[in-house]
């Protein structure tokens, strides 16, 4: 056990020097970078085909699709007209900052204020693995149930805003939202939690106007 | 990477070992084991509550709840009067053999028909990691959509039969069954697809029903 200990550790520290390097060349080129993680099925995909034609018209966009394999969401998403690249891992259960140098070169870097990281749907390992972004958000689907922060507390207790998605199916499922609320005014009191709906529209501009601030607010630290 | 490669070689082949002993235990004293897999969210834990007092009608029950932390789903397992253990991954992203060999022995062996093991939320890890079980059942539910089985397909390669849940919200999400069969008939055509709810309560008899055959097929198998 101690053998394996030791090599995460190696693992994660090889992986923080990507990512450092992948941090710098973000703010290099002033792209503000967002990690965007949730279980398989939350609705990561959903949400940036619902607010990306909005954020377009505020910042020059680009985004990194993760997954096992296919390219369906990069499909999805190039659709909008918005720089895309697909990872597939090839069976690997997260994204990993050397994933994320072997393919921003391909995007031209002085032309993109906003990148946004699509992980692999998992609620465990992305969490470990720092990207070199400057916030990460966490998506919890209503469907998901209210006990998740408490049961994968890692990749909420490291997140920047929690999005908590499918909202319209509220009426149709048990989600205890004021537990959920209570648990993470505990856990990340400083993370704001955004109630919202790809399907219905509801919430989405919260959000939206939170990555514009807090882009903008991004900006003017590393000036 | 070639390191990191072997190393998991490594990992997988040290599992399959702990898995071996896991299956000739479970073989000698006629257990039937299950590895129950999903996303976190996809209602594992609510399927067992809803099917286990049938189940306890023909069969000496036993169950393990794999979690990173928390004692949650045990306890709701626990109250409906069936042997119950916790293992806490302690963050690990899936169960392996090993795990499940520490704990086997707190069940009086000898007493259990069948062992139902709810594994770590997640679609991806657990795939990986043989635990010894009979059968392995993937749960999917409708809220998370039908291009699961294609962006995560080792774990429905993998499963002797599919449990599609929530079926009771198909009415309020974009859910294409059409689809997930032709792509479950090409990518595992032998396993089984039930769909079913938790809530509702429809389409839990099939499940069940199959369970109880192929653990009494099983047995004859072994005998």
């Amino acid at each position: 056990m101690a053998f394996r200990i030791s090599l995460h550790k190696d693992v994660l520290s090889g992986n923080q020097e990507w990512a450092e390097r992948n941090l710098h060349l973000f703010n290099t080129n002033q792209i503000f970078t967002i990690n965007l993680m949730s279980s398989p099925g939350a609705g990561k995909t959903s949400l940036l085909e619902s607010v990306i034609p909005q954020l377009k018209k505020h910042a020059r966009l680009a985004v990194i699709e993760g997954d096992l394999c296919t390219t369906l969401d990069a499909e999805r998403i190039a659709q909008l007209g918005v720089r895309t690249v697909q990872i597939n891992t090839q069976g690997a259960c997260h994204l990993d900052a050397r994933m994320i140098n072997d393919v921003i070169l391909r995007f031209p870097l002085t032309q993109i204020d906003l990148l946004i990281i699509e992980n692999v749907g998992n609620l465990v390992c992305p969490a470990d693995f720092y990207l070199g972004e400057h916030v990460r958000m966490t998506v919890l689907s209503v469907t998901e149930g209210a006990d998740k922060a408490e049961k994968y507390p890692s990749v909420f207790r490291s997140a920047n805003a929690i999005l908590l998605n499918k909202i319209d199916l509220l009426p149709y499922v048990s989600f205890d939202l004021g537990r959920f609320r209570v648990v993470m005014s505990e856990m990340n009191p400083s993370a704001p939690i955004f109630p919202m709906s790809a399907t219905s529209r509801e919430g989405l501009t919260p959000w939206t106007d939170w990555i514009l601030q807090t882009m903008r607010e991004q900006k003017e630290q590393s000036e």
